[in-house]
């Protein structure tokens, strides 16, 4: 048995999707690497009675550790410290020393703003120096300190701000304290792996795992999950230490059976396995349809300005011709979205950014613009090499237009991935 | 009252993080939209007690409607449909006829895979086809149905697939179920205003919460909540149709505290209005640490080719220079990440694109290229026009690589903005 977690999100912002949680899968891979099994994520809006009905169904669940989310601001609608006070049946006490330093922190950050109200300041310092009894405060990594608190024999809350960068610095020191060792001391190493098909249906991973239910001993000893994410079938596998074989006899299984779709069995993205084949070369872009999201999702990652030489972005057909030379005339012969087009557009990518590699993509991602014979989802792309040969793909994407244009990027990065692979065998 | 709900949401992947959850979301918009007050949003994994343990805790908290999302796939790990029956106490029952449909779907759509295994593929659709006693089936959009099934005196369920096309296809279809109406009779119409601020701490809207509360009559049906959202403050208002009084006054407190920077009050967002004040011109991008960001963003709606000719993702400084004819000697004398390079690449942009309208931005989005005079978060923008002035901004941002190119796209949008209604007023 290992410890288990649950996770509370506050925030009725983030109830009502205005903003995306991004602590819960954080918060959850911090969990995995420190072998503690999380059960359940809530999310609630800034209201007590449902804040403390969270609370008491992560208790009822059993968890050894409950981790919360936002609701520490200096406003009114954060509610959470006091909730879990009352939760944990402690009482709120005002932390002088805490104001001080609240203090301190939020007059420096705000001295950009001259004319701010300080009497609004010191209100929002106060509230959030007010701390439950006995809980062992998180120094802020913003302005809003978090805490630790036992509930009696319940779990233990780990009070987080809401911002993530806020969250995750103050991390390592809510993990060091007393209550949190004691609340995952009974935690289990698991082992997870995960592996990334392109270019195959989800059916088929599913036949494949039926297949090993059948003849594979210690199966069921595998936690298996299987998800379509970005066009790329996932397939995940959690174990306890021992059932290694079974694991090991698993993947023997999938390789062979899906020799050509399988792409990474070491977890690595497909980002990063172009990051790696591109060493030692430039790339340049050309993208019409996906409109800068393949340049952004190439440059996410630091150290890109090492192979990445740039891109352009042309979203109109005399952009295509001034910045990357495409002649007005094949654009009017075969159109703007044409395998021969985005030839054009690689060849003047590669030789306007004097780069060794270049990938194009041009195509309809909707809604409107579509014709019978090339209906939305329409994508065609190129990968040329100065040095070898050019790809010219025509794909048919399914998906509305954020859809077909994050699918394009996927697609783009793999036809790249594998002209780079067959150089280089 | 209202009718209230709640949203269990499934999916191990989506509980550890690998994938986002967007159906919560879009589910929330649609709830609101009806008047049906959302209390909690949980999510969990594919395991049979925790997804229970969830059903109930909604039913205790006495919400009239539960929507589901994810587990109706045909891997055994999906597993949504067997638990809501057995939480609702029906039994399960093959539909032969809807076997049939969705046997005919899968052939269909997988003929691009030529050699399937046709029995896997049988074995899925008739797990697929498995409905509860008495419960309405919603036809696929994808391969899989759902279905709306009512617990005896309990929730109505409405059971939903977990791609959001899917789900958002199947949703008229489930909202016009009998049993949903009957669930949702009790609705109330609220209204929700959205206000957005650029350019001012939370800590100054929390004090004009404070005097409002003080100063107006009926504060307290106003539900509020504020967030800071992409390096803006969101302002979000609920109440019910008799508390508009009240409303009224509040707008009219905040316009007059915080006129320079209150943006929106309409709900419209920074790239809505940009893009409608872009109207009649043509606009061209130089990017540089924000790497296709915000030429993406640019391009996200359908339509922008009206406005937007392209942009120059010029990561290299030799891209800088070639592309967009920045004089290598500025470079040279004041950076890559000047003032006075910000502009040149914004003329080159103006220039090599034919525009009327550019916008140009060079930083250090870190984690390294950081100096003691420019630390990691500079960033230098330049709007210029070609019929008035050009604005250069030198800004420091706060966060982390991808909080620092995020914010980038937001500044530039609201320099731009600014820029824009100067030139209309």
């Amino acid at each position: 048995m290992s410890a288990r977690a649950g996770i509370v999100v506050t925030g009725t912002e983030v109830l009502t999707g205005r903003v995306r949680d991004a602590n819960g899968p954080w918060l959850a891979d911090r969990l995995l690497e420190l072998g503690v099994d999380l059960a359940h994520i809530t999310i609630c809006g800034d209201r007590r009675d449902d804040l403390e009905a969270q609370l008491r169904f992560m208790a009822s669940q059993g968890v050894d550790l409950v981790i919360t989310s936002g609701g520490l601001g200096p406003t009114a609608d954060d509610l959470t410290v006091e909730m879990v006070a009352r939760f944990c049946g402690r009482a709120l006490q005002l932390d002088e020393e805490l104001e001080g330093r609240i203090q301190a922190i939020v007059t420096s950050l705000l001295q950009r703003f001259p004319d701010i109200d300080p009497e609004a300041l010191r209100a929002g310092s106060r509230k959030q120096a007010l701390v439950p009894d006995g809980a062992t405060v998180l120094e802020p990594a913003g302005t809003a300190p978090g805490v630790v608190v036992t509930a009696g024999d319940g779990p233990t809350v780990v009070v987080l701000p809401g911002p993530p960068g806020e969250l995750q610095a103050m991390w390592p020191d809510a993990v060091e304290t007393d209550a949190f060792k004691r609340a995952v001391a009974a935690r289990t190493s698991y082992h997870q792996h995960t592996l990334r098909l392109f270019g195959i249906p989800e059916s088929e991973i599913a036949e494949t795992l039926r297949v090993a239910a059948r003849e594979l001993d210690g199966f069921g000893e595998l936690e298996i999950t299987t998800c379509l994410r970005r066009a790329e079938v996932e397939v995940v596998v959690r174990h306890e230490p021992d059932a290694q074989t079974a694991w090991t006899a698993l993947l023997d299984l999938i390789s062979v059976r899906h020799e050509r779709t399988l792409f990474s069995t070491d977890g690595s993205t497909i980002d990063e396995q172009v990051a790696a084949l591109l060493r030692g070369r430039t790339l340049a872009l050309a993208e019409s349809c996906t409109g800068g999201l393949l340049a952004a999702r190439m440059t996410d990652r630091a150290g890109a300005s090492d192979y990445f030489a740039g891109g352009v972005v042309s979203y109109s057909n005399d952009a295509k011709s001034e910045l990357l030379g495409v002649d007005p005339a094949v654009i009017e012969r075969h159109g703007a979205v044409s395998e021969q087009t985005a030839e054009a557009m690689a060849a003047g990518a590669l030789e306007r950014f004097g780069a060794d590699t270049a990938v194009s993509i041009t195509g309809i991602a909707g809604p409107g613009g579509g014709t019978p014979s090339k209906p939305v989802g329409t994508v065609c792309f190129c990968i040329r090499l100065a040095d070898g040969p050019s790809v010219v793909r025509d794909v048919q994407l399914p998906g509305d237009r954020a859809a077909i244009r994050d699918r394009s990027t996927t697609v783009a990065l793999h036809l790249l991935r594998r002209v780079l692979i067959s150089r280089e065998g």
